[in-house]
């Protein structure tokens, strides 16, 4: 795996709002609305008729939809038939190779400007549940069957980093206040409430419906999350560790060198790209606290940066539990093994710490549209380094380097990318 | 688009028996099939450990088989992890968008040598039925609600194509008798009769459960097709002129052109890659008897290996109606709007015509695994033009220059290759 043989740029990118949207906006609707975030953030020059290609992440739009083949459809929304459109799928990292394979297109010669989206609207679901759609990323003939679901695997990984690493719960509730207090600085995000917030509106909630007084009022957020109002949905992990089940899209203009300078005086280049795999199947892993795809994902888009962990200034992780975050920061060698929670008790992993994690609020509050994480992952990026991120988000320093770590059902699939100015 | 930047080459190609299959066998087992298949038909020095990456298309084991995230599994079984394993979907043109991104990424310099795959097993279907599960690849939201299902889609294709060119149903007779007769020479199809062989099948099985004799007894291929034992499926379509139910897998091996000649030293180039997008919709679309994304894609295709439609020698088609290789002939520029069927007609497209197309039985009876069909092309090329296609099926002239055409839903999505000794 080689250098990029061409600069490649991101120039424009946004997203829709998150939320929960069925029936008021469908696939297509949120389309639109991540379109026009995106063309709206280009600085100048910008026509849609010099967009060559289509690279579109969806998990599934199959189950959760009744809808596949969405690329060309969604090209058509963009005016770009009859040109190339392609949707790509692994999972949770679906928009995250989507981005991969635009970044390959453009070093390679074969394309200059190329729209990447990523997709996914999981609350219509005519026929399966949410959990049921998204369990058909695990192996569903050996682990499946025996009655894991995805916070059932992400429980596992938690209980043995628990029991290698000594992590408790109180380890995990620092990523998950860390992530609200994120989302509430972000207008496009799912949650846009700090845990304070989220206690505020659950006494008055509470008290309007004459209702006892929770235990944990006048307390700090760990009494509330240590509490029955946090319920366990697969030990150790609880309802706050969990993403949620979001519908939204995201979309990016990315450019070869010969043209980014056309649309920005600030392209974001990307420089390197990673892709890794591992069993689907956790019980076919040597370790359940270690992610392969990440480790293998990491080198390769480190080594074609010629960047090292060191180098990177924020990134946004992948938390679809509050325990992948732990991991992908070890992982990715910002931390040893066992030793993220420390840096994260710190605060060194928050918006003014030394190496903010998910500015966006993560997949925790932002949203987790499962197809179009990655390319929402990219997103924040962009905004943030450009120095235009809403609200109070904005770090407070110049991002030169900057990384994104775009995750698939239980880690077996990782895409990482990395950025630079 | 430019030309690719590096010679790419397939050294090796092979695929599993296609059938109906389950539950004799999965999704993984018909790749273990495949593999196989292709690993042997490499001449030398093959190595599992030197492939890089995997590049897998599938259309819908969502649904099909309640499986996503497939790309990892298979890279697992191929011994790949943790490897980059990805998943492309676009309706029936899933593997051949898999092959297109294999050649990029050869072209690009990314890597050296990839494993192309193809799966799909549509004969579990636990929770909806087949025709249901591949009418998502339709427009669901405007098309699908008004009744329509593919075959329905493709009966306005032909319905349309006789009203302007006064196409008549013995048209379409011909390529589906053409079509058997190669099946028939084929080890791994589905159906290995000619139309002959079918109607001594159903001539002995009446006699044998007592039924009255059919009128076509002693009669012609037309006289059986225009009877009542080729019912309707969606005027005009019968149900001879439709693709198969099908599960398969198959299974290429490209390589760069650094390294090809160390596996072989028969590689097959693939000098064009083309892909074209159309509106899902039929209704949105200017004409139904041309397809935009099939003309997109030849074009490209065409510019980058310098190649027109005179120099192709044979070719496989996207049949999964017989009206659809006949629209694709038009397309493809082999013949004028409304002249295929005259070709066809004189025996022109038959394995000892003068452009021999679907010498593999083509989707009619070689069978249609969706998500497979492209990548199993691009496997009869490879024997095609090897001179080592079984049976008498091998035409009998050394072949050039080849082509594949692998269609999406109602032709949304295209891609063409070329091939090039």
């Amino acid at each position: 795996m080689g250098k990029l043989s061409r600069k490649v740029a991101i120039v424009g990118a946004g997203m829709s709002k998150f939320g929960q949207w069925w029936p008021i906006k469908q696939n297509r609707d949120l389309w639109q609305d991540a379109l026009i975030s995106a063309m709206n953030s280009v600085d100048q020059n910008f026509d849609m008729n010099d967009v060559e290609e289509l690279f579109l992440g969806n998990f599934t739009a199959d189950l959760f939809n009744h809808e596949s083949h969405l690329a060309p459809l969604m090209a058509q929304i963009a005016g770009l038939n009859p040109k190339p459109a392609t949707r790509f799928e692994s999972a949770c990292a679906s928009s995250g190779l989507a981005l991969r394979h635009a970044v390959i297109s453009i070093a390679s010669g074969m394309t200059d400007l190329v729209l990447v989206g990523g997709i996914e609207t999981m609350t219509e679901v005519p026929t399966v549940d949410v959990t049921d759609a998204l369990a058909s990323a695990s192996d569903t003939r050996l682990e499946y069957p025996a009655g894991a679901t995805f916070p059932g695997l992400y429980a596992a990984v938690a209980t043995a980093h628990m029991h290698e690493y000594g992590t408790k719960d109180e380890d995990l509730f620092n990523v998950a206040i860390k992530n609200y207090e994120n989302g509430a600085q972000n207008p496009f995000a799912q949650v846009q409430m700090t845990i304070e917030q989220v206690m505020e509106d659950k006494l008055r909630k509470a008290e309007k419906r004459g209702k006892p007084t929770p235990k944990w009022k006048g307390g700090t957020p760990y009494d509330f999350l240590r509490s029955s109002s946090n319920p366990y949905i697969a030990y150790p992990l609880r309802l706050f560790d969990c993403s949620l089940v979001t519908d939204g899209a995201a979309a990016l203009f990315l450019a070869s060198e010969d043209v980014a300078k056309k649309y920005t005086d600030t392209p974001i280049w990307i420089t390197g790209t990673g892709q890794g795999s591992a069993t689907l199947q956790l019980a076919d892993r040597k370790s359940l606290t270690s992610f392969g795809a990440t480790k293998a994902a990491a080198e390769t888009a480190f080594q074609m940066s010629g960047l090292g962990p060191k180098d990177i200034q924020i990134a946004e992780v992948h938390d679809c539990f509050t325990i992948a975050e732990v991991v992908a920061l070890e992982d990715l060698g910002f931390y040893e093994k066992g030793k993220a929670v420390v840096g994260i008790r710190e605060g060194e992993t928050k918006r003014d710490g030394k190496l903010p994690i998910n500015t966006s609020g993560g997949l925790k509050t932002k949203g987790h549209p499962v197809g179009t994480t990655g390319a929402a992952q990219a997103v924040e990026i962009f905004k943030q380094m450009r120095g235009r991120a809403e609200r109070n988000r904005q770090v407070k320093f110049d991002v030169e380097c900057a990384l994104t770590h775009n995750l698939g059902g239980s880690g077996a699939t990782c895409v990482i990318h990395t950025y630079e100015k």
